[in-house]
């Protein structure tokens, strides 16, 4: 079977990992990426010698890049001409114009969760609703929290059956090297209930959920508090941490080890020698785990620059039928990924 | 009836406030304070004038006072001999050696959250065990976090019966002022369940209590996320207004308002011109409160410096027998603490 | 004499504190403050029982006042008609077009640092340059930074004669209560050199001065390193101590006594029981202090809430003509505001 | 000739580095590491593959390590046996009791800042004064700071001739991954002058040198300003750039082309794909530099983490004799380390 074709819109903070993370997969090809300027990184794509070809999005200065000496290799229209789906990192609501060309081009595309859900045909998640997407021209998926957040509540509902879910999203306030947003020696609070509970219900819809959302001042790595009330059967400790374990997008760690907070997942990551100090998976606490009459209560840390990442690569398996079922689709992003080769 | 005669050991963070919590109630006598050394905040004290007598605890060099023209009232032992009832506010473990003299001396005490529980007859909350305190010769405060917690919680039981609550603490790491401890770019979690949920069961073993805990990188005021399940009755967002708006020591805000986070706290209390920029209440976000079936979920803030003192006070109004009802005993704090006032 | 008549525009940041320190002036008389919406700022005013009348500027809606039942004594146009002197801490920009109803009104005003230095006649720090400030119609203030700098570097100038200084502003990055600005585990440098070493040379032409600034996540107090070169003879540590020790608005405090940092100063100002745990004066480290060939280098906090405001006082009495020298007019200023009673 | 035997003691944030620094040098063999526990920097060594033996030093226990099937080489005894240099990257004060071992076994070692000066024969930087390290048997490195700093003045000194230089240094706090120490809304001062300033003066005794140090609460890189003053000629912007542009250490940034700060210099590093988004070079910030009188001011940016390997390196090659000029010592440490490629 030729390789499917893949572009990416935007190589921004999650644009670049789409990038990386399709050029790892086998039976998929990166035909290139698409930018307005030559930011930081796209300078830093050609001092490590262009390993992506680069075209240009509408407005973008062509003499800006070649007085970098930054080869570029066409035009927006160029790339989309050329390849069978589109992954769109563009800034919010960009991807939406954009999608008038993708449906032209009669090119499909995966949306981040920048983009309003009315976008996108579905709303997609690789393990919580890959049949869905199966075919699908456009898909959106979740933001980054909800792509984490869902992992585990999904893994807890396959297996035992939920009723509810109540949320708490620390959330990181700014990516690393972030200056036009920031927040100092503040907690700033949302209106309830937060999107990503909304988000869940809308692909879970057989679970109820709410959540609370505060904004903190750090750069890496969301934390989310849930607590999960089953159906029927009491969810003990032992049977979520069989369950966690067994996920390959869950990493249970545990602060006796050394996982004090967030910042040691970077730096585990970091010391793995993963490219960026980046991970796919999600971080549980196992030591955060704890019950209390039918309900179970955890931790979760979200790495929110990579984590959309195999879930988004999920897509393309189903959107292009790829692979037909959750199980094949999920497993084969996992393989070219090297997610769970430490399970 | 003469006034109750006070005495506070330790001068730091929660020692200055509660001396000034002391000197505002009209049917007490603040005699005097001790602390050890001349720190800032002693200083700080004789610049403006030496409004508290000033006592020297064992192991103080009285002459690093006399160079600082520092005035001296006494030792420790004398202040303890000259009162009713210490309020010890010492570092964590020094209360436990201090209460020797307390118990020689045959003077009542009440300790704050950094003790072992074992140091007190009775683990005392102002609102939620008043009765308990009645006549006890010592007392241990609940900490910051759990005396704010227990607010909410009590309020809601009392009216409407609670089975079990949930909750997520984010952390304020250190104080304003603190070096020797501190946490940057960083979340740190801790095991659970948190020591907060623990103590809340303690002091109201009728409702099961969990939790997890994250530090987090700022100076100002925890914020905690609670579910609440009910015991019977659905506890609807506007009960639990209605139920909130009219407990003094709960202040309702809103992000509309322009609540929209911890600082706005810190800083609104500062434009009121309450002294150091203190808040006895804790805030209460209007718009975080969340309904989900039984559930109930809302956010609280605590402004960690100055919560403790008005259920200390109610300590002294319950160990002397001051007021012998709950209602009595913290109504009077408040009244002399301008607590309630905007109700 | 009867008392200078005195308004201020915007019940900001600065306006608050201005409104506080011109109300404390026995020569000056406050009529009131104006503002446009019902910030929290204002809700406090309100909640402690207005003790500033409050006018309303153009665009503001009465009603949502009305909804607060927070009272209005007029409009704007209003406040400018009574008064001698406003003081115009409005957002940048907006002074500039107050200028002109100020001007119909043969209303002097002193505007603050976010506005051009064009909208004023005369750049102004009550230390440096009171004598320009002398019966002119309308004055624009050295930001928070340069006031403070100027004090340190005015004082050691007078008296030994500086040829330039070369200072580095680590700068607080956002106001306690800020959240639309803020960073986040970054450092953000400037473009060199800083306006405020341009602005201190526009005041001070005299001294030749660079510098470079650099953003940190922090809301209290900025701190600035200064490398001052003396024009003839060697400025020795004892030679600057001895200055600074005399000058009202300079505070020499040590790491020695425990001020570790920015935030002792504002803590031991909380302490001090100061309203909003302000203070006018900026701290300056002793143990900063350091000789290198003709060079001395020292280090000083500003305190970036409330530094403006003695200097904004002492433009009012330059402008109206209150007192003719340097000496009596920031003199009569420190002695109101309470400036120096430490010495 | 053989490959040079390095061992290196010590697998934290600079062993870790140390050890990738010296795998890279084709005249160069990495024996093994060796460290006392099973921290998470050994579990991702392991989970990678084990690319470097792991040695135990006294006081591990290797159960700990047998329990988490990391494979133990031999104890440090048999590492110190193998090598003919030690890096000694080990907790300060371990490096002095080490030393022992390695003088007994006829070994050179290398130090890093932690360690007393007292504990090298020679305080070493590559660029500095390489010579005096050649063929001797204890060098200790420069701290993280002084090493990125000397780069900079050394390289003005050579080509200019400097009397004083004059710094202040923006010290990040805490590395990435800490949580025993940090800063939460403080600036920190330390007492001047600076350890720094002393340290370069040991270093270019003919240059003086002063400095203040604050801490700020972040965790990915120092910031410098250098106040520079020439001996004779006055040193332009154009001078200085181009001596810096030449310098294969540094790294010349502008705020124009998008390095708002040290963030953005972490996220560069991040992007161009180098491991733990490490950079060896110190980055210096074009529009940063400014002239006045004859005094040059500039900003540098230290990556506290990796700034130290190359000049290590440097060390290494100084005291084997394998070059035994400095531009023939640092220029092989270069190659291997692809330091330079971008100029």
């Amino acid at each position: 079977m030729a390789k499917i074709k893949v572009g990416v819109a935007g190589y921004g903070t999650i644009g670049q990992r789409l990038a990386d993370g399709v050029a790892l997969q086998a039976d998929m090809e990166l035909i290139g990426i698409a930018d307005l300027a030559p930011t930081l990184s796209i300078r830093a794509l050609c001092e490590k010698g262009m390993r992506y070809d680069l075209y240009l999005v509408e407005g973008a200065d062509k003499k800006r890049f070649d007085a970098l000496k930054i080869p570029i290799s066409g035009s927006f229209y160029d790339l989309v001409g050329k390849v069978d789906i589109m992954l769109d990192a563009s800034p919010g609501g960009v991807g939406e114009r954009n999608k008038k060309l993708y449906e032209k081009n009669g090119v499909k595309a995966i949306f981040q969760g920048g983009e309003k859900n009315s976008v996108a045909d579905v709303f997609f998640h690789g393990y919580a609703n890959y049949e869905k997407g199966i075919g699908a021209d456009y898909l959106k998926l979740t933001s980054c929290n909800t792509t984490g957040l869902i992992r585990a509540v999904d893994c807890l509902d396959r297996l035992y059956g939920l009723d509810r879910v109540a949320i708490t999203i620390i959330r990181r306030v700014a990516d690393p090297g972030d200056y036009h947003r920031g927040l100092t020696n503040a907690l700033q609070i949302d209106k309830a209930p937060s999107h990503q509970a909304v988000d869940m219900m809308t692909i879970m819809p057989h679970v109820r959920a709410t959540g609370i959302l505060v904004h903190t001042p750090i750069t890496h790595g969301h934390i989310i508090t849930v607590v999960a009330t089953a159906k029927n059967e009491k969810i003990t400790k032992e049977k979520a941490l069989k369950a966690f374990r067994q996920h390959p997008r869950i990493r249970v760690v545990s602060i006796e080890e050394g996982f004090l907070g967030n910042a040691s997942l970077f730096k585990y990551a970091r010391d793995l020698g993963n490219p960026r100090g980046d991970m796919y998976e999600i971080g549980l606490w196992e030591d955060s785990i704890v019950e209390s009459g039918n309900d179970i209560m955890f931790a979760i840390n979200i790495p929110q620059e990579s984590v959309t990442i195999p879930e988004t690569i999920d897509g393309i398996r189903a959107a292009i039928k790829m692979q037909l079922t959750r199980e094949e689709g999920t497993g084969q992003t996992n393989k070219y990924l090297g997610i769970g080769k430490w399970l």
